[in-house]
């Protein structure tokens, strides 16, 4: 039996999550297809976490056991012909049988991307704003305010450290862990703006369910002025969802990688110039 | 009575083409229910010309009467906000009268997107392909096969001119623009290497239904070696549909810009920056 670590690439427009469900084309599920066609196992792979309809990865990691032998980079071509355009597996590696794509992680890196429809001056100097490109849309929030970006870094601070992040786990208080602990720890938290989007990047040890959504409605409504900065930590400190700012849109979303430790990684070949040397 | 004249981008792999159809999304369809909601008036918007499902549009033109006095600015406002994101209206202008989006037209632009699979060396000499990102993968064509771009730009000049193009025809004999005449003239067919892309832009005065499609598929049958350069005007020449190449997938193509005469234009609101001083 090997034990393979997929990094993946999806866009989530086209999936309804990550989970599986019945009836419904998930990500989960397109994998274990593919995995299927493939190899003739049936295998479920487990990823990291789920993502909800419309969220996107970069670098979601998924594990799971075959007893097929297969070289890592016959696996990953053989993948990217039978998994559909919206799929794609970027490295896969072999690990030790104690790895395990949720379990073993131990942090994440989320982007947030919202589109600024910043005005521009007209050539008689009347202003109007950006139109979203349609082909942009399925992958921002085309956000209608004028956004305070220096306001929305000053509040992230708010965010960094060890705290009980409730006020910004969803309503139903799912966990997309599978863990109810709402004591999260926070090492990175910052606002760029790179040509006309407004772009979130949050790493920290696990997040709970919609919360970086949460989070990122919560500092829009601080740069859009509905909220002050110093709302941020009373809204913290409160742990009552009611108290934060909107849910902000799938779109935006993306889980852009997954931390493990070396340790649990198993024979080297974690890297994608390696898997690049398999080829 | 008010004569319009829209230009629209609309991501295609949201809607079942432009032309509306009973129970689809479509783009025509989208736009009435648009104008509907906004203005009471139950007008069906008349295209340059149909795209397929999946195809996109950086500049299609649209044209339709309203009874309701509105400012051009405030027209694309109001559309904008009431149209799904995957359509936006770019610019609105009144017309005369004898203005209409197909009939008018004189000429059009079409672009079509291909992603190259080039191989890239590893850090060991290893040598593999480009995958092509799920975010891209809806519009472009993800290509397999290596490319000759210079014998396709060869070939490509054997489209210049006027001529029967039947042989690009789709095979049911359909013509986009309703008319079943097949002598075209093409004034531009050429191909440019842009970061991955490979990229086909073809002016002509009118194109059959699925032909930038036939022609790329029959290019990129050159390209890789499947036939030759002196192939095409035989092709041409035989005015047989099923000499030429595959019809290409629909994702790659984009209607880029529609001519008119500037005679057909009405009271001078036809360009961009006037448009924005109208706002």
């Amino acid at each position: 039996m090997t034990h393979w670590k997929l990094t993946l690439a999806y866009n989530g427009s086209g999936f309804h999550g990550w989970q599986v469900q019945p009836g419904l084309t998930t990500v989960q599920g397109t994998l274990a297809n593919a995995l299927f066609r493939l190899t003739g196992e049936r295998v479920l792979p487990q990823g990291s976490g789920r993502t909800d309809t419309g969220v996107h990865a970069l670098g979601q990691v998924a594990s799971f056991p075959l007893a097929a032998p297969l070289p890592p980079g016959n696996l990953q071509r053989a993948l990217n012909r039978v998994l559909p355009a919206g799929v794609r597996v970027l490295t896969t590696e072999i690990v030790s049988s104690d790895f395990h794509a949720r379990h073993s992680a131990r942090g994440k890196l989320y982007e947030y991307r919202i589109f600024e429809r910043r005005v521009r001056a007209g050539e008689t100097g009347a202003v109007h704003e950006r139109i979203c490109s349609p082909f942009l849309a399925p992958f921002v929030w085309d956000c209608r305010w004028p956004l305070d970006l220096e306001s929305m870094q000053e509040a992230s601070a708010f965010l960094l450290g060890t705290q009980d992040f409730s006020a910004m786990a969803a309503s139903s208080r799912s966990n997309e862990d599978g863990e109810p602990n709402p004591v999260k720890t926070i090492y990175r938290a910052d606002w760029a703006r790179e040509e006309d989007l407004a772009i979130f990047r949050v790493h920290g040890s696990g997040f709970l369910h919609h919360m970086v959504r949460n989070l990122v409605g919560t500092l829009v409504d601080i740069g859009r002025g509905s909220l002050a900065l110093m709302d941020l930590p009373r809204i913290l400190a409160s742990r009552n969802r009611s108290q934060a700012g909107p849910t902000a849109p799938a779109s935006g979303l993306y889980l852009v990688e997954v931390f493990y430790d070396q340790s649990k990684v198993g024979p080297e070949l974690g890297d994608a110039a390696l898997v690049e040397a398999a080829l």
